[in-house]
């Protein structure tokens, strides 16, 4: 099984998901050794990023710091009213590749894959792709 | 045919252009069933990314905010006076990794893939290149 | 030789360091002619971008530009206290994918590779995979 989806669903209006151990079972499933994976967001007021998952308080000042930047409160012609959302997920970018390696996803010590939600809560996607090589 | 190029012209200083067509043309050429798309974005004041394509005030209401931002008229070292234009590429990335999957390229209901001018008007091009796997 | 990792040391607390040269070097080595490069940067504080290599004075304006966006001073949760350049970290991205031709890593006539540096200075690694097809 080379590729997948598999679902979340978010709390709050803007919220950082751990995605690592859905990723890690992907590469698990997918039984590749040395490679690629790209994973996928189909949304577009929401993003994938890695980050320092240790400190949960990272993820809050991030938040923090980008509702600063592009605050909700925007006046948006979009009738939505959510722009500031949709300019996040192009800041944060809707897919990550990342390498395979002795089987394993290759992460950074401090190092978590986050599923970024920006106009929640919605229930969500992720798709995924494992290329050998 | 596995990679190619196609090109654009940019009509304002700052637009979003709907590429979507293009890269899914590129997918047919490829001939590939289950696989990656790179785009790449050869340029330094211009970025790729995929957000909504419906309403066309998202994209008015991104090229807004992004200007609020990074204000163009900012005091640059640089002579050509448009480093927040590379900023902005910086912040929305120079490439895309997609999933092809059935022979098409996986994209969210809502979702579109956009070249973005920080520093039209201009002749741009887009490189591609897809792997089956 | 179609993976590996190379190290690099920054000078300074916020700093562009060019990594073209080391990522031209992974080409040579994995021997492929056609394919893509993944650039994996495996900190939380940094990032890797592709901009504008010909006048250092666009990386002194996109670090100025980053610092009034994001100033290190700023009041975090977070303990250590580089909550903004986590942030940075994660609207820069934290890899790369790139095509490969001609047995050359594909880039605009400006393009050079920089990783980025946002809580330094620090010795830093990247990782690279390179895949054919």
């Amino acid at each position: 099984m080379r590729s997948g989806c598999f679902t979340l669903s978010t709390a709050a209006p803007a919220e950082f998901v751990d995605i690592t151990g859905q990723a890690r079972q992907a590469v698990a499933m997918s039984g590749i050794e040395e490679g690629l994976l790209c994973l996928f967001n189909p949304h577009t007021t929401a993003g994938l990023t890695v980050n320092e998952g240790c400190d949960p308080a990272v993820r809050q000042d991030l938040l923090g710091l980008f509702g600063q930047l592009l605050p909700p409160s925007w006046p948006c012609r979009h009738a939505e009213g959510n722009s500031p959302a949709h300019a996040l997920a192009t800041l944060t970018g809707s897919s990550l590749t990342m390498i395979i390696t002795e089987g394993k996803l290759l992460l950074g010590a401090w190092q978590r894959i986050f599923f970024c939600e920006y106009d929640g809560p919605r229930s969500r996607a992720v798709h995924w792709k494992a290329l050998a090589g």
